[in-house]
């Protein structure tokens, strides 16, 4: 794995600058770590720099600007928030009014911009460890689910904790528990294993965001903490104006998955 | 070991909020957290949150009030940050300026509690694995110093990485290794181990906080980050007020060490 200038991370990053790549970022640049972003102005950046200090598990921050910089030095050499996502959206008064693949004509010096780890990493990890992940293996989008559990609030932000479902074999789902508990910064260990309706979920075939997946006989759902939690916050609070990556279009760091577990 | 009200740590604060308990916190409601208080004006909180998040070895926040409120909730039951501390110390404009028992008389709305981690969790779990901890054997105060290594700086606060130092046989080092980095809400794994002057330790018998101690024969300094890091970067910036917890007087909160394992 090459690091530095150059590097699979850096011509990613690269590639979403010249318009080059303006599609997802799932499978590229294997190993290093992709943030989910929320860009918001400096009003409302410390009750959510709280909110998610507050919500660790859903919320792992990775990185945070300086108001108005468009660089977050721990993220990596070269990297430039409004050019290097593949693709954004811009939200006024909690409306999808765009979904550009650049965001350098709307910047200005009043925003703030969170990096947020995102289970790419911890997938990574599991598959490392020939834990089967369904939803990739049926290439589709991980199911996610509002719960009855409430985050921690801060400020203007509250909600509930939004979680993703991976159904697993008993042995695999200790094994997971395991594996992720050493990530952290990539939302952790499960958050809830087994009955769905135990942590509010009515239908696990229904799933609020993403696709349903197979579970299969024997199998258990395992449950995390989700990084749409802060976007639904985000989304409750719908500020004046704010921007986000799109979904599956992340910012890829020169951070190493590797280098997350503890 | 007792849970909720009436448990060991929730006497220790009553007993400090009486005036009954004035004096060092250390082995008192063992198996219970215990907190660094940073208390400063709401126009300093997010730069020190910021500063927080982007060191969290030497930073590693539990708990941040609302602006004004004298509660953590997330800290315990029947907590008040303003009488729990058996002694608090009372800055203006960097000048050691009062050492009162409780501030409810200086307390006001513009203020924000920072609680931050402190090593007495982790060195609870050293010694229950039989790694012995030295300046525990010898009753003295942790060696800190000052190190080469800067801290990454978020708005006004800046500044060099202090550590702590606990000298082990090599095999102890490496089980500390093992045992700390379970515990990444207090400190978490070492930042380094061996020789001082790599990180910028002149002389390892001369500390610039605490008390040095006995290095024998076959041993290894191993180095942690070190809590007294935000309250040296809050030194630098000499606010016109804030308010820390004398040394050795720490918040007994209702969060278990055991707990914080992961």
């Amino acid at each position: 794995m090459e690091f530095g200038p150059g590097s699979a991370a850096h011509l990613v990053r690269l590639e979403a600058r010249s318009g080059a790549l303006s599609g997802p970022t799932a499978n590229l640049a294997p190993g290093f770590v992709q943030a989910n972003l929320a860009i918001l102005p400096r009003a409302l950046a410390y009750d959510f720099l709280l909110f998610c200090q507050r919500n660790p598990k859903p919320c792992p921050l990775i990185g945070v600007s300086d108001a108005g910089a468009p660089i977050i030095e721990a993220l990596g050499h070269d990297l430039d928030i409004r050019t290097d996502v593949p693709r954004y959206r811009v939200w006024e008064n909690g409306k999808l009014v765009g979904e550009p693949e650049n965001i350098t004509d709307i910047w200005c010096d009043d925003l703030v911009t969170f990096a947020i780890g995102c289970s790419f990493s911890f997938e990574e990890a599991l598959l490392a460890s020939n834990v089967p992940v369904r939803h990739i293996e049926d290439d589709t989008n991980v199911p996610m689910y509002r719960t009855s559990i409430e985050t921690v609030p801060a400020g203007v932000f509250s909600g509930p904790l939004v979680v993703s479902m991976r159904p697993m074999k008993p042995q695999d789902a200790i094994k997971a528990v395991q594996i992720t508990s050493r990530f952290p910064s990539v939302h952790g260990a499960p958050v809830h294993i087994g009955n769905p309706a135990a942590i509010g979920i009515a239908d696990i075939a229904k799933p609020e965001y993403g696709d349903a997946v197979r579970i299969q006989e024997g199998e258990v759902p395992v449950f995390w903490a989700c990084g749409v939690t802060p976007q639904a916050a985000i989304a409750r609070v719908a500020p004046a104006f704010s921007i986000t990556h799109a979904p599956g279009h992340m910012l890829v760091t020169d951070l190493v998955n590797a280098n997350l577990s503890i």
